[in-house]
């Protein structure tokens, strides 16, 4: 049986399938307590204590692979799971005769329903609450923990989608493929995969009905889940990859069309660890070099010297080629301590965020545009500082006038914010590149949050009013490069370098291909599947179209 | 002296200053009980008791002005007020020898914690706690209570910006104008104001300076506030004033430029409560029939005779005219008991609302969909239905058929997506009409949440991008309305018609002076006034650009 979904990190994988565990049952209400009242109140302190404990090591765990956010939530969990508030309740239960489960069990109700009496708000983060208390049940009643499976071989994560609290712990050497009922291109799922070179396919319907243990071959490329596949389609499966494999192995130096047309193929980095996995992929340089590591939770901004290093580390790695850094882009998912946003955000990702933060906050942007000028300072390496989140002309050269006092000759602007790309001819008077971030701009031109698996279809960089949108900042007449998502979809990589887009940057792991692409087409060729795709009206028409113009992408096995 | 903000609802406005009540201080740690224990905390309990009785009391009469959001609100925060654990702590704090306000403001300090403690997320929900402990240490203190003033006398309501729960116990009768320091045309006070008829400024730095008792003069339509005017300069604005009342007066009919053209003038309603003051706005049909009210606060959808009462009623008040009804637009800020979302939605905004949610509950909109069509059965009344949060053509068809299917003849989208803007002509090709939402256009054009005081600047339907993409929807070959507030703005609803919108809707008060503006120019100079705003580089600019090509609206007083 084959079943298909949307293939969003290429590779094959092969292996049993390993579902995130089921709920956890309410304990019953007359469940009889096992011990005597002292017994059962230790239980399940001791369970609480256990889970406190999971908890933090889990967040120690996310901390060490460079997920602090994970590590925020967890310790948040863990700190929930030892309220003393808690353990009186656990008590007062028990001294009335319910079991230990059922007492932690009801004892969550307390703070639960205040959440949840509080108003819509608050009722959202009930789940918080219920993943501690369903940890803790778990353990009392002996039953599988929720999350992640633990397993000593590798498997196919198969989930409805993978939250960031799911996948902050993942063996990257135990998992073979991802595969999710729920979550779209730009998904956690899919970034996710492919950072860590993982194959994957996503919004395939069904996909947690398959049985813990089912082997399952799927190919991350062309989007489809063999169940239980022969021996025989494994072994081809294995061949066509190893064929690719040779592909992407011939497909190196710079990055160009068939035809000579010179697109630079750059990485997207999230600081100096990230250099290594860039240069063995080939990265002309860096095209996204994300700043946020250097400033996240801490109370106050790094020091110019702490920052100072960190940029240069990175520039003195692209000797001749170019380094394109984003100044901090705090708010909205990445709120930092000592940058809070000056009230309550609803919305928070159309809140102030971005280079909206940095104008409240000046010292904090004047500081980063220094560290980067001295870090550059006497190096051959070209760099270039973006400004995140820019809505209109305005914005574009107050930035570019707080780049230049800095000493920095390069300013451009990330193109994200609709009124941005449909204005672009008015921001390109004021800077000197764009940089089209496509998961943002998607978001904002769909109307859809990338953070909701249930709106997939319209996170898709393939939308045409997209490609509109990405063809009118092409067209201002300034540099145009892409690190959205969108640039590590080999297809989309060629049409977009159609639609007049100079550079292309994206995880280093997706550079082979995207260059093997590139290599096997002209740059007539690109021009005439980008035409194909904006003359469509849907995502799903507008990649098929272009794949009909893009003829070699078959022996790339795409 | 004369202050300047942005004027959002037209009209003057002369009264005393009365300020939102500073904050309320923190009770010393060391101030001594003022009785013994027992009296301290039956006056700390008295006081959160007298707290949750006037918030519920608050919730009752925002409830009969129609404003269910805050009386949820308000409520909830009521609900928190009589937590036993809340009365536990403070009888405690009082043993401690703490006085009655110093135990309640650290009885809320446990809750506060765990809140902020919580993650980012919980953290911003603080503010909740903080006004209801602000109100009960008020009270223990005889401080004034935060929140809106009372009065006895009109006052000019000056804050940094307007909360729903601030206003939702509002008399119209006692506040001649609202000053606020943030806020935009978008903003809760900007549609307030405008709802009520009352003059209003926003965006006015230093407005919360203003001692209380102040006179000031305000005028809504130029922006302005004059601090201690000279009675002098109070009789000239009020005969201001009257002279443009007098030329409103003579503005009747239908809508129509000076040279003929016809712009059908409508008007937004939220049910048949809003016809009368329609109708006496001289409005030729309804643009905008917002059918949530028929939905809201139920635990199961109204019944379908119900539903055709509903909309039968409106469609008979306007025999000769049209009626544009809006397909129930759940989700978001406006959710449903019967239809939650299908999980956490980080950003409601971006999520499953309008026909993302019907979508999942094809029952509700099937059942809508044929009570109008039985209401419309019989009548002259042409009947248009319209689909809210429309992104693509595919979502368009799938409307088109389901109102064909119930008999419905004149299917439309509305257009606040910037996608669906962008491929307007794929839209227009599958329905009869268009209907710009130029709120939230604006809000995703931008990328900012209406929400948010601090963006103001950014949500203004005069920024160049917003009005790029209402030509496009405007020039895609189908009828194309407007019926977000851009269109209650003269200067702007008359660029509208300019950009080839083809009828205005807009809150009732705000018809006449529309009229008017449309009345005193013609159809050449209104498309002249669109090209200099597009011409324009910021929303400003775009304003001050028509403005100059509308030569008439100064003998508007505008």
């Amino acid at each position: 049986m084959e079943l298909r979904g949307a293939g969003v990190s290429p590779g094959i994988g092969f292996g049993p399938v390993r579902g995130i565990a089921g709920a956890v049952p309410e304990p019953g209400a007359d469940d009889a307590p096992a011990g005597d009242a002292e017994a059962e109140t230790a239980a399940a302190l001791a369970a609480l204590a256990a889970v406190a404990d999971d908890l933090e090591a889990r967040g120690a765990i996310a901390a060490e692979v460079g997920n602090r956010e994970g590590q925020d939530v967890l310790n948040a969990q863990a700190l929930m799971a030892r309220d003393p508030g808690l353990a009186d309740g656990v008590r007062a239960k028990v001294a009335e005769g319910r079991s230990a489960a059922r007492a932690v069990f009801e004892s969550f109700g307390v703070y639960r329903e205040m959440l949840a009496g509080a108003g819509e708000y608050l009722a959202a983060r009930v789940t918080d609450l219920d993943d501690i208390r369903d940890r803790t049940v778990a353990r009392l009643l002996g039953l599988p923990m929720p999350g992640v499976p633990e397993s000593d071989e590798p498997f196919v994560l198969v989930a409805r989608d993978l939250a960031p609290a799911d996948t902050a712990v993942l063996d990257p050497a135990k998992v073979v493929a991802f595969v999710t009922e729920e979550g779209g291109p730009t998904s956690h799922t899919a970034i996710l995969a492919r950072t860590m070179g993982v194959p994957a396919v996503v919004a395939l319907p069904g996909a947690t009905d398959l049985a813990d243990g089912t082997p399952v071959l799927v190919d991350g490329g062309a989007g489809t889940v063999v169940v239980d596949p022969s021996a025989e389609i494994v072994r081809e499966a294995r061949d066509a990859a190893a064929t690719r494999s040779a592909a992407l192995a011939e497909a190196t130096g710079p990055g160009r069309t068939k035809d000579g047309h010179s697109v630079p193929l750059l990485a997207n980095i999230g600081g100096p660890k990230d250099v290594p996995a860039a240069v063995e992929n080939g990265a002309e340089g860096v095209g996204l070099y994300r700043t946020e590591f250097l400033f996240l939770d801490r109370a106050t901004p790094p020091t110019d010297a702490e920052q100072e290093r960190a940029y240069r580390e990175v520039l003195e790695a692209f000797p001749n080629g170019r380094v394109v850094v984003r100044a901090l882009d705090a708010g909205a998912d990445k709120p930092l301590a000592f940058l809070p946003p000056p009230g309550e955000e609803p919305n928070p990702a159309l809140g102030e965020r971005g280079l909206r933060m940095l104008r409240r906050h000046e010292d904090v942007l004047t500081a980063q545009l220094s560290a980067l000028a001295r870090a550059a300072s006497g190096l051959t390496t070209k760099l270039q500082v973006m400004a995140p989140m820019v809505t209109d002309a305005e914005e574009a050269a107050y930035f570019a006038a707080a780049c230049r006092a800095a000493g920095i000759e390069h300013p451009g602007v990330m193109i994200e914010v609709p009124a941005a790309a449909l204005r672009a001819t008015d921001l390109a008077s004021e800077v000197k590149f764009f940089s089209l971030g496509t998961n943002d701009l998607t978001q904002y031109t769909c109307a859809a949050d990338r953070q909701i698996g249930g709106l997939a279809h319209l996170q898709d960089a393939w939308q045409p009013a997209v490609l509109d949108l990405v063809a009118s900042a092409a067209c201002a007449g300034i540099p145009c490069g892409v690190c959205g998502e969108a640039a590590n979809d080999p297809a989309l990589a060629c049409v977009l370098v159609g639609l007049g887009v100079t550079s292309l940057s994206m995880s280093a792991p997706s550079l082979p291909l995207v260059r093997a692409a590139l290599a096997r087409h002209t740059l007539d060729e690109c021009r005439a599947a980008a035409s194909a795709a904006r003359a469509a009206r849907s995502a799903e028409a507008a990649k098929a179209s272009a794949r009909q113009a893009l003829p070699a992408l078959a022996s790339l096995g795409l």
